[in-house]
């Protein structure tokens, strides 16, 4: 008789943005004639660069012919792809990397789940709250997290992040064994900067623990003091596996690459107590489990980090950030309290009146047609918090603002 | 302190291909002047189709324009390929399914290994020996393997398959509750035609076990009797996931597009005996861990289904299958016993003289320069065979049989 995995049942409710659907979903049928305009889900709007488009025809062409037509590709991703990230996002910020230690994937969604797969069941996780749900659900299914009661899951250690410490995690009082830090975070769009980052490194290096750091949103980082990557920090290469992805950076969330760097100096231990680089683990992981990205995706990847494909993304990035700051100066003009926003593209916002997330959620859509996302969807810790993104059209946050500051009734 | 996954500790040895490619790369570096014929891995060298690369153009300049660009698409992947997919693969041959039951992915060799992730870590697994050794090595790093003895995993029961069954699995004598089929099956290349096949669903219908179908070499089946997909077999839909994918197909394997069909009448059950459909718990674990397959590559593989797509595709899996029979009547010619390649690109072949299949692979390198696959890599019951592949370019598959009947000592 074939057993289920009953991990699955301790899992909580639907996926975020799936109810998310469904409440908008139901809001247009009663309202046919409503325009809403989604500053919810983190997805981009504006279109692959020309960069990226030209390399994409040309790599569809190569496939085209016998000559130059490619079948798989190493696991890890061509060398093309993995020495331009090297030097890109590593070498020119003085965080020495090689390229063997960088592993080419189609999402940091299914990095930061399938890491999970080489480590023990017995670790203990630790959350920053609110928290990307993945990071969560994953544990979840693979039994890391016990059961869940008020709220929580027994086993994982939630640190919050609030008004109250300025969104800045405390280290954990407890001993834990698995970290994840996404900065610039999800969902609150605030920082760590470099000494606020070192205080987790020491901590991981201190306590033998390991750091997943989400870097999904570091296109962002403006400000001088803010790492882009977790290795600008000295002995992170020995206890932390950083994420990125071309996802936000270069419009990939439909074209799909990413990529996970595990140095070869990070090491978990086996019960005896005995060191083992993570390095090999994944790498076997990775053969074993995945067949590596398409060609084509590799080759626009590659020219989304060339020097014209860098320009014409910082312009994306500059066009977000400047929705960004409208929407922001638009919350304060009616004194909502505001955070985020300048080294991401997101604005994480206090609901104002007491209101519960879902209750803003629901006012939101009903006063202005806007859909944002519930701070409570992301973890207790967010409960009444607002998560509205930089990602629209400057136009549809134009209007979005204005109907914010002429149309939503706070009172 | 960190833990380590240590069930990986229980993997043995190499990655196939790995230690094939390394042998190769000793033998040319001694030999720097041979020519050497890549017969090994299941890789197609015919580029892709005219009908695939003018969908792909389109779909590119598509993700240039905001008009056109696409972000997220479903995890699931889009209407419109799920739909192609069960009308071409499916409702055309008379099994019916649901568009919602197929699962759009990047390979089906992440597909067939993270499928695990659903079902608990206790339950027994069976496999065909020889076998696609993708399966074992992910029950092992799952932890469903128990320790490596005598070269064979305790908990998993092999299933042999040899000249002197013809090939064709027998039901297992004790209970199995997860059973891994490969048909066409690589790597021997044989099938198992409808009455055989219903063996197998009828065996877990009454051990409410699960099939996990892999059907990625489907296309090449020729012959009338042989099932393109198990759900041709009344009662598969309540016990069978089938996986397929466009890398054979269409010779997508560095283009990477796949799918995975779960029934929504397909169920495990819970420690009490609770009977729980399968498709939501992927459902879940898909959308959870998995962010769709890219844009442009599932355009690609919808047109490789379209009428155009089919007729090109086609004369490339006639290409292939040619290849085949020239083999395989080489082979026949000079004494060597094959089997397979008429409804699969893989021809099966016992090796001479009692020699070890590593032998022959060595001798096969050295006497004519022709890399094939050693039997022993797939499984115990594959010693003393050897898998040569039809993926070649017809003059390569010409000159390589030219060499075997003159160039080969077999005495």
């Amino acid at each position: 008789m074939a057993r289920i995995n009953e991990n699955y049942f301790n899992l909580q409710g639907n996926y975020l943005f799936a109810e998310i659907g469904k409440r908008v979903e139901r809001f247009k049928a009663a309202h046919p004639d409503a325009d809403v305009i989604k500053l919810g889900i983190g997805d981009v709007t504006r279109p692959l660069t020309p960069a990226v488009i030209a390399s994409m025809h040309t790599a569809v062409d190569e496939m085209g012919e016998a000559s130059s037509f490619r079948g798989y590709g190493p696991e890890q991703g061509y060398p093309f792809l993995r020495e331009k990230i090297a030097d890109v996002k590593y070498t020119r910020r003085g965080a020495a990397v090689d390229k063997d230690e960088i592993f080419i994937s189609d999402g940091s969604k299914c990095d930061t789940g399938n890491i999970l797969e080489i480590f023990g069941t017995d670790n203990k996780i630790a959350i920053t709250d609110p928290v990307y749900p993945v990071y969560v659900d994953t544990n979840v299914m693979s039994g890391r997290s016990g059961p869940y009661k008020d709220g929580k899951y027994e086993n994982i250690t939630y640190i919050p992040c609030t008004i109250e410490n300025n969104f800045v995690p405390e280290l954990p009082k407890d001993k834990v064994d698995i970290i994840y830090l996404c900065y610039p975070n999800n969902p609150t769009g605030m920082v760590l900067n470099k000494s606020q980052l070192k205080k987790w490194v020491d901590y991981a290096r201190e306590n033998k623990a390991i750091i997943l750091f989400d870097a999904a949103y570091e296109a962002y980082v403006r400000e001088d003091d803010i790492p882009h990557t977790i290795y600008e920090i000295p002995g992170a290469d020995e206890v932390a596996i950083e994420f990125n992805s071309f996802s936000k950076s270069a419009a990939f969330t439909g074209t799909r690459c990413a990529y996970t760097l595990i140095p070869k100096k990070v090491m978990a231990y086996s019960s005896s107590g005995e060191a083992h680089p993570l390095h090999p683990l994944w790498n076997r992981r990775h053969t074993t489990k995945f067949n590596g990205v398409s060609y084509i995706v590799q080759r626009a990847a590659e020219a989304a980090l060339s020097e014209e494909g860098l320009k014409q993304t910082g312009e994306i990035i500059d066009y977000y950030m400047a929705n960004a700051e409208i929407i922001k100066e638009g919350l304060k003009s009616v004194g909502i309290q505001a955070f985020g926003g300048v080294n991401s593209p997101y604005i994480w916002l206090k609901t104002p009146n007491g209101m519960t997330s879902w209750q803003f959620f629901d006012k939101l859509l009903n006063d202005v047609s806007i859909a944002g996302t519930p701070g409570a969807g992301f973890g207790r810790s967010g409960e009444g918090y607002f998560r509205l993104t930089a990602f629209g059209s400057r136009e549809n946050t134009y209007t979005a603002v204005d109907r914010i500051k002429n149309k939503l009734k706070l009172k």
